[in-house]
């Protein structure tokens, strides 16, 4: 979803933002239509999509209004939302059933006629043979847009969006199923919005991810480099483990690539606290890095019990540098699948510094890979012991440099503590990856 | 979470709603502050969770607006809300920093004055003594509350929340944290509300889950019973592999135990395709028969990647059924940690019915476990092979009483692949455990 992100700011974003932001700031609104988040059944992802696509331009969203499916409360919030937006995006609605009225309500509320296109009738009934699906009737409303306006195509769905210019605005309709609205989102509406000078028509910040350090620390490392550059726009966001931290020029006075340039030397002070530009996850630029060097990688968890090899092969690709993982979540597995030897095992437990590197060695072993990575803890509720209480965490990592074990404490709910000992072991792992990718690139080669 | 779930409607349920369903509907908003929403830096799950716990109690929020943290955008929201609000909360913006600023933005426009409470700043220090950290005076406006008003205490933070009635409304504050707004909402704010008669004082539906149906052929199956109801309340709602159909009586003329007699008739009617009454994951009902019937659990997964594992292990108590998961992302994995034969991959491939099977039957016996759980497919985007394109998947089931192995077919993006491949999976497990719990239950017993 997220894709500029890189180790390098990316070349072909220099230039592009330059001078391109929008001269004043443009009031955009979202309006999410839909008794089903109002009901707590569906998460409204389309403003954290929408909200962050549009922050990467250099616009803040507003406002979003979320409401029910019912005609009445359509037209009454679309004309307040309307009435005080220069860019009003509308998300659901669209689609063939009775209780899709988003198009016909606003169509009233303009002043619009909606017009059939007999072409786009065309298109969606092609799409449903393509799904060896019969088109029921009510489908053909979808194949209507407002007699001053365009239709967006939708190739992932029946439901076009809709592209309204009135009265100085600009009305944007999409559909509701993410895999529809964000491609068109991307690939029709943001270049449309650009041409219109409506938001930048590249990033408008360079974002500096890192991991390891609080918010303060953070700051106070990188402050005297902002101090050297004044009227300098900089926003951290602090999420589990890792803090982002982006740069941007509000008034234009520094360019992309001095806005790069500046994000170099944060990254140059920060070391192996930096962990890339962009929008990457750890575990992609730890992927990434294994790739990098010819590395594998294996994991055993025990309190994690699959996430740790979940967030590896949520990455496309993770064949190849990912062998497989073990999800040794009874003391008989752990000896059984890793050969951690029982005697290791009743004299320290299994929540200790010992059993982790047993189990990273084993895994690695096992799998035949370069590294292993091992997690055990007490994840809770109702676990954990008067030494070692919930939250106690080992993460045992095997490197071809060698072993070692580190000692996390974690206190709070279970999903929670999963979570943060996956993030911290991802983070280790590639700090011990990068050593290993700078001791080759500084090793002198060998003599002929 | 969600708690009130089990296979049988729970009896203290019976009664407690009776009646108690407001008379009028009152209407509900939701504001929830903070730039961090509308920028795409965290989801509104405040929406999702106080939307869905309302529901339970026979109560729609009409609206959700966000906004940013800038007092104008506060002020000017918050009195368009509450003129149209019987209940309006909100979240965001209670805490000690120079952006929290819904206290005293809120207080100017209803007139109020902020008074100082002593004995709430003593707590304060006390918890910032129990964590060990310094208090900064900047932590002193929390201690404020509306002259006219209550304060909520917060056990898991330092922010209390507000509570305040004016000009015949309720005005209900909330801190941003899920950990400090969620068990402030559940035992104190559902609670207050019930007693001024707001909503509901207990559930006003029986929510009846089911998993393998589509929605309308649920509907077909289900709609000769709900004839012989008139005026029963019916909503179905569709999830990945499971509908959700919940049975409530708007005008009251049903009594909670005919809503769960009537919901019981249901049940009987869909046999295995009923999971349970409530709000338990699929996995969850899975565990408890396993545990019931004092039987393990085992899984090995290739595209799934952890996930099926992490499913499992989400569930507090899992160590009592689940003995464990082996990620066997690569063929030689398949091969030294399942045994799975070489001669059996060259032959039918990774993917293929056969090896899922022998993933199966593998990792039970590794693991020593009742029940194997296997996945093997393609996940995509980069994978597949002609006749088995991006999606093409095996399940395979080791059980007490014998080895199958199923094929699905499900295209899409990798995440959302892999999202319905266990879910199905678990169903498939669970439909198999359940047949095993029945022909326990109906064994004859030997004779003496």
């Amino acid at each position: 979803m997220f894709s500029t992100a890189t180790n390098k700011p990316q070349p072909d974003a220099v230039g592009k933002a330059e001078g391109a932001v929008p001269s004043h700031a443009p009031r955009y609104e979202l309006l999410t239509i839909g008794d089903e988040l109002l009901l707590g059944l569906t998460a409204n992802g389309h403003l954290t999509w929408i909200g962050g696509q549009l922050a990467r331009r250099g616009v803040t969203l507003q406002r979003n209004v979320t409401i029910t499916d019912e005609a009445g409360a359509i037209a009454a919030q679309f004309t307040e939302s309307w009435a005080r937006s220069e860019v009003l995006i509308t998300t659901g609605g669209l689609g063939p059933t009775c209780d899709d009225r988003t198009r016909e309500v606003i169509a009233q509320k303009l002043g619009q006629c909606l017009v059939f296109d007999p072409e786009v009738e065309r298109g969606i009934a092609e799409r449903f043979v393509q799904l060896g699906r019969e088109m029921t009737p009510n489908n053909r409303k979808q194949a209507c847009k407002f007699e001053r306006g365009e239709l967006l195509p939708n190739p992932n769905g029946t439901a076009p969006g809709l592209w309204v210019e009135q009265d100085g605005r600009v009305l944007v309709m999409l559909p509701g199923p993410p895999n529809e609205l964000q491609p068109m989102f991307t690939s029709q509406v943001l270049p449309r919005l650009a041409r219109r000078g409506l938001l930048a028509d590249g990033e408008t910040y360079v974002q500096i991810r890192t991991a390891g350090l609080g918010e303060s620390m953070l700051e106070t490392k990188l402050q005297p480099i902002f101090d050297r550059h004044p009227g300098l726009g900089v926003a951290y966001c602090a999420h589990q483990w890792r803090v982002d931290c982006r740069v941007s020029s509000p008034d234009g006075r520094y360019s992309m690539a001095q806005l790069q340039g500046i994000a170099e030397d944060c990254s140059t002070r920060l070391g192996d606290d930096f962990v890339c530009y962009g929008h990457d996850t750890l575990e992609k630029v730890t992927g990434d890095l294994l790739r990098g060097l010819g590395r594998t990688l294996a994991v055993a968890e025990s309190c994690t019990g699959g996430l740790l090899a979940n967030r590896f092969t949520d990455i496309a690709g993770a064949t190849k540098f990912f062998q497989g993982g073990i999800v040794c979540y009874s003391n008989e597995s752990k000896m059984q699948l890793l050969e951690c030897p029982e005697c290791l095992l009743d004299q320290h437990g299994a929540v200790s510094a010992e059993c982790a590197v047993a189990l990273a060695t084993g895994v690695a072993e096992r799998l035949g890979a370069d590294f292993g990575l091992a997690v055990t803890g007490y994840a809770g509720p109702c676990s954990g012991t008067k030494g070692s209480p919930v939250g106690t965490i080992f993460i045992g990592l095997h490197a071809p440099g060698g072993s070692w074990s580190r000692k996390l404490s974690y206190p709070g709910l279970r999903a929670a503590v999963k979570e943060r000992t996956v993030t911290a072991a991802i983070d280790w792992l590639r700090r011990e990856v990068l050593r290993e990718a700078q001791q080759t690139a500084t090793r002198a080669p060998l003599p002929n």
